[in-house]
């Protein structure tokens, strides 16, 4: 065991707030059961997918009166995919709640994620280790993975483990997708004639796992919290030096939760959101002439220096550039020996411009060196452009400075800084908010566990509102599932919640971003505090608060 | 004014503590004075440059009684180059304490660093503004630049200034140049018969303005915290997700200050010292090797994830990228235009390999063709290479990739992630030891005015041993001062204090490291944090602590 920080020592002492149905011991909890549910759409497909899952109904919990003595439970542990912070406090609170209901209760960690359960690598966590990683960050407890869970010779295997483990239930950590073959597995299991549970835990950063019963999924608060630190000291250092424009690309390839949570926090002169520019349909050039604006209206103020928010699946809902993409993939597997044999980089470049189609050679030779270079030369085992190696804030500054140098009004000076923050973020120890949180969908789970719920994520909510009065329960998981086409066939996934531009924390960017472009805003939010004022180490984020989550 | 955040909110009230000799009222402060000082080397040079202030005795503070009604001070004051944490806190002690002194005292605060001192753009600084700038980061307040006043010219014209203002004192918040500078103001000024006093104050985060009078600069404590804070939880990721290697370049040109601290807060994998590069002659490869090590002995354990830290300036100090560096320059300003005149880059990296002497050449070509393009391509004005735009980051992390695909007896699977580390930490709110360290410093140039000191630093030294015990005082500035040459020229300047490889801080290093390369030894600091208990709030840096400051 690694010796602990003095913040680690101090934060293994907290103990996580509950919400009141919660705190008054897991087996006086009772489940109320409420509406029947139906998916976001393609009702049938889905209903025909998961005959046994299917509708089941929302689930709250309130505190009753005790319910007697439980079995010991039997219960595993997945965490699937990226980290988010809280994973731990989550694996805590599964621990003691099960432990509360009976002392003989157990709880196995499957080691490396999903892989662990489909290959039975596992450890019994103990109270020693538990101790130590209790509101802390990172998923190294067990580790986590990206194997996937969803066909049925998988789903066999696991089968195999659980029953030689004898497991009440699995509990899976994660995002979408692993949420989604969570369900899946559900409806696999019931259909084999076992009674073990599958729950799902709504964990991402990206804060694109939600509805209107799960108001976020854990660990959003204190990465955006964590980047929110970082932005807010660079703009305070842009204020000070005068001289740099700092761009920032800020993690979450499918929604840009993160760049608006962020944004909001801080006030950046400029905050690109993906959904926005896909919606209106906005070429590069738009989206490089937003940035210029504000350029050129600061630089009239006497203020060559701003920030810019950059989500860093950007390019990708820019329509020019997805169709380059989709066209030089397809081009360079079908020229692919033809290609090689080139002999420099800018001889490729000229080659391939002249083998693209108009449309997208006009949207090429816009593009800055570097980039068209990385679009060639960066490609992935399947030979596909990597376009999270595309340097999005680096083309967007270059093409801004040379859109500026053309202008005759700019005479302001424009100097770029780059930034890209993602991994500094998603192991951070968690927040006041995410440690309960977590905390508490992990309690969550195993009153689900213990009544034999399955196919249901764990949920919390009424976030906004104070923890004595958050609300906890189940929601069927089928019930944020759409068909979506999947390597050319349509499939019941969870459907990724975007930016919706109606919403309210977009309303609130869209109200203020005229002045905060030109203006100095900058509010300087200051790194994580776990011990001090309420207003500080239990703020939730503006996104929670304007959706009142 | 801006909306300010709920933390900038409630910071806004902390009262900084003091060492005991400045918290009893400034009229009550006595100063004793110590043994003369003499130059750290070329004494004669250095006493025929500073014939009025050279030699003059330490000077340190006590309480006593009262001495009397002061006059109103009339005070100016100056941020000097980048962004330090903490220097807003150095104006609001100045500005308390000569008020305490006298209620007319008045402060007028220098626009935009030492340009607004020479041209007269300056800012009476009232109670109202001091109060939103208390315990804040960045320079914002008054603004800072790095305008250097050397001349005699630039002398005269700031006489007229302070003679306009009729000045008691000009305090220049800056470091190693900025204070040279100082001196040399403070002496020209004695020399023109004026009685105005010039104070230094020890400011830059790199952590290289420090001598036995003076244990540390401040914003060292600061922004090595955030970057340690960030470095925590990469190395937490890494962990977790066991596939990254993570190179992290830190900023700090000249000394490696910074990366040795974090490299002790975090016990990263790698730590690269440049100043022990330097010592010990190593070649790009023999760097490159070290690394290796680490990541063949990790892999050997299944560990295919890590953290290396770069400081900024490590090129520089190895001999043969220096005499590339500087081949590079005489090349390409002798022979401008026909390197213009070549079609490509890779028609260039190929000249350009031609024309270099052969180790150059031969350390040229070893580098990656993306470092090649860097060194033809991004000149600063005068033409030369832009060192600090060379990305050391992934120069190592190619380097490395390539000779581990040499090695027949790696097995492992390296895939880097690269971070730079720098404007996220030179504006963040100061932590207590910063807020506490800089308030006292300015309380301590108020003393100094009082009695008329010129060509001091406001000193608090035996900073390890609690702020009630912290002694405060005043060092001659000329005691930091060589020779060394510039432009060609021997001039009398401050020695950079670099990282002392007989020191406690690199001794530390030495000690674990060959251990933290191939285990998980990482600590996670986590974020700064203002409130709660002491151990975390008021924690010095491991370099002070080692050092005994």
């Amino acid at each position: 065991m690694n010796q602990l920080s003095p913040l680690d020592q101090h934060r293994k002492a907290y103990s996580p707030k509950r919400p009141s149905a919660l705190s008054q011991g897991i087996e006086r909890v009772r489940i109320r059961t409420g509406e029947a549910t139906e998916s976001i759409r393609d009702l049938d497909a889905i209903r025909a997918s998961f005959p046994k899952t299917y509708g089941m109904p929302l689930l709250s919990f309130e505190a009753g009166v005790s319910t007697g003595a439980s079995k010991p439970l039997r219960v595993g542990v997945v965490l699937s995919g990226g980290q988010a912070p809280g994973g731990h406090n989550v694996i805590a609170g599964l621990f003691d709640s099960i432990r509360a209901l009976h002392a003989e209760s157990a709880l196995y960690g499957f080691i490396g994620g999903p892989g662990g359960l489909e290959k039975g690598q596992y450890e019994l966590i103990g109270s020693e280790k538990m101790d130590a990683y209790r509101n802390t960050g990172g998923f190294d407890i067990i580790g986590s993975g990206r194997t996937k869970l969803e066909t049925p010779e998988q789903f066999d295997r696991c089968i195999e483990v659980i029953r030689g483990l004898q497991l009440d239930a699995v509990v899976i950590i994660g995002g979408d997708d692993s949420n989604t073959n969570a369900a899946i597995l559900a409806e696999y299991l019931l259909g084999k004639g076992l009674r073990t549970c599958v729950v799902g835990i709504p964990k991402t950063i990206d804060g694109d796992l939600k509805n209107a019963r799960i108001p976020t999924s854990f660990g959003f608060d204190t990465a955006v919290k964590t980047y929110s630190e970082l932005i807010g000291n660079i703009a305070r250092d842009a204020r000070s030096a005068r001289k740099y424009w700092h761009f920032i690309k800020l993690m979450g390839r499918s929604a840009s939760h993160i760049t608006l949570e962020a944004g909001l926090q801080t006030r950046a002169n400029v905050t690109l959101i993906s959904e926005e520019i896909e919606e209106k349909k906005q070429s590069l050039d738009k989206v490089v002439e937003s940035v210029c604006h504000s350029v050129k209206a600061r630089a009239a103020q006497g203020r060559d220096y701003g920030v810019v928010l950059v989500p860093e699946g950007l390019v990708e809902f820019i329509p020019s550039i997805k169709s380059l993409i989709a066209e030089v993939n397809d081009l360079l597997a079908e020229k692919e020996k033809e290609f090689a044999g080139l002999p420099s980089t800018e001889t490729k470049i000229q080659t391939l411009a002249g083998w693209l189609k108009p449309e997208s050679a006009l949207t090429f030779k816009l593009l800055p060196g570097a980039i068209q270079a990385q679009l060639l030369l960066d490609r992935d085992p399947h030979g596909n452009v990597q376009v999270s190696l595309i340097e999005t804030e680096k083309l967007l500054s270059e093409m801004v400075n040379a859109k500026l140098k053309k202008d005759p009004e700019y005479r302001g000076k424009f100097t770029p800084q780059h930034h890209f923050f993602g991994y500094e973020g998603r192991a951070a120890a968690p927040s006041n908010f995410d440690a309960d949180y977590c905390y508490s969908l992990g309690c969550a789970a195993t009153v689900l566990i213990r009544d034999g719920k399955t196919g249901y994520m764990a949920s919390v909510r009424n976030l906004s509102q104070g923890v004595e009065n958050w609300e906890a329960g189940g929601v069927p998981i089928t019930m944020l599932f759409n068909m979506e086409s999947r390597h050319g066939k349509l499939k019941p996934v969870i459907q990724k919640a975007l930016v919706e531009l109606k919403g309210p924390a977009f309303g609130e960017l869209a109200k203020h971003r005229s002045a905060w472009e030109v203006e100095d805003a900058y509010l300087y939010p200051g790194p994580i505090q776990y011990f001090g004022p309420a207003d500080i180490c239990d703020a939730i984020t503006k996104t929670l608060t304007l959706e009142k989550g």
